[in-house]
């Protein structure tokens, strides 16, 4: 499984040009998001949203700010737009509360506990709470760790893919509301995915510094 | 694959304990890290530069100001302290051109291309450069991906870990500069991930809402 899991590592890529005639099957895409849904987050809280688009009329919609996402997005066989929560987040919010309640199933005096751990580490560690931008953006952290994890996922199972930060976020936000029924007054967006087989090979052989150029041991 | 891979994900949980008697073996390791290694990040410009702690007493001052992960890191066999490169990631920056020249091996006409793409992508799209705090969180987000990848691979070989973003920051940032060698100016704390092997089995039942509470199928 070592090699295996490596390999999958090596093989994926930014891929530039999908093959719009091949379509991810519904269990392999379920297998990618699944990896997503398994992926850790911050005192778990799942920060997530995902929005599956496959009609290419809507992923064209959904793409119209993008300059580094939409031919990409266009090929490809499903486009995976992640958001992620802001104001929910807050400690002491209902959302927590419920989410520790009725997800993570946790007794009263855990959830107290774990609420003002989670309040000293917003406020005081982190500094989490400055802004909304400092908000939305730790979120957004934790959305990151899942796009690692269904990157990989994707590649284990020979699905090419395409990570896009390449859009205006404040016009794509915009779109998401008018057109796709999400409530960007809770949700921001963190990135896009898209998955599908590439066209042809890697057109680059993947490039990383050596392991000596950037680990320290102490 | 497919099984094996979801396997290590249900497997991966927050290890509060380790058995402080083992150690992961040196070949683990480094296969954690090439997990890191191997990540993408935007435009590929791995912002990310890691410590490795092995040494107790060193861990012990590493953690000082951690609240979430002290104990974790005394009990495991790997502290792992993930730095992100802060203003070195400006478009435009030496760096970045050098980074562009010797790691990626790309022509001078395109890295011209893509450092203009990279600064309308900072400057309009997502407004990174608004703060010295927005360009430090869109780096760290990259390191999120790695972070996945990282505790996916422990997971794959048997190896237990513990993501660690309970710590005071500013503080922490502090000792690494002043105890560990680490140039601040340069570099940002994102996270601390501990590696090693449980003490028992794990004590919660792992909790996820269903597919269907946050994926959205337009």
């Amino acid at each position: 499984m070592k090699d295996k899991f490596l390999e999958a590592m090596w093989n994926r890529y930014a891929c530039k040009e999908f093959d719009e005639s091949r379509i991810v099957g519904k269990e392999d895409f379920e297998f990618i998001l699944e990896a997503g849904r398994l992926s850790p987050s911050s005192f778990g809280f799942e920060p997530w949203e995902f929005l599956v688009i496959t009609d290419p009329k809507r992923r064209l919609e959904a793409t119209e700010h993008s300059w580094g996402g939409r031919d990409r997005a266009m090929g490809a066989s499903h486009l995976l737009v992640v958001l992620n929560r802001k104001d929910d987040l807050r400690a002491g919010s209902e959302y927590l509360d419920g989410f520790m309640k009725d997800v993570q199933k946790l007794p009263q005096d855990i959830i107290e506990m774990k609420s003002g751990a989670f309040k000293n580490f917003q406020e005081d560690d982190f500094k989490i709470l400055e802004s909304e931008r400092t908000l939305t953006d730790w979120a957004g952290k934790q959305t990151y760790i899942a796009m690692g994890n269904m990157l990989t996922a994707g590649s284990v199972i020979g699905v090419n893919s395409c990570p896009i930060e390449g859009f205006h976020r404040e016009k794509t936000l915009e779109v998401l509301d008018e057109k796709f029924n999400i409530d960007t007054e809770k949700f921001d967006i963190a990135y896009m995915l898209a998955f599908g087989y590439a066209k042809g090979d890697a057109p680059f052989k993947k490039t990383r510094r050596e392991m000596g150029d950037f680990v320290h041991f102490d």
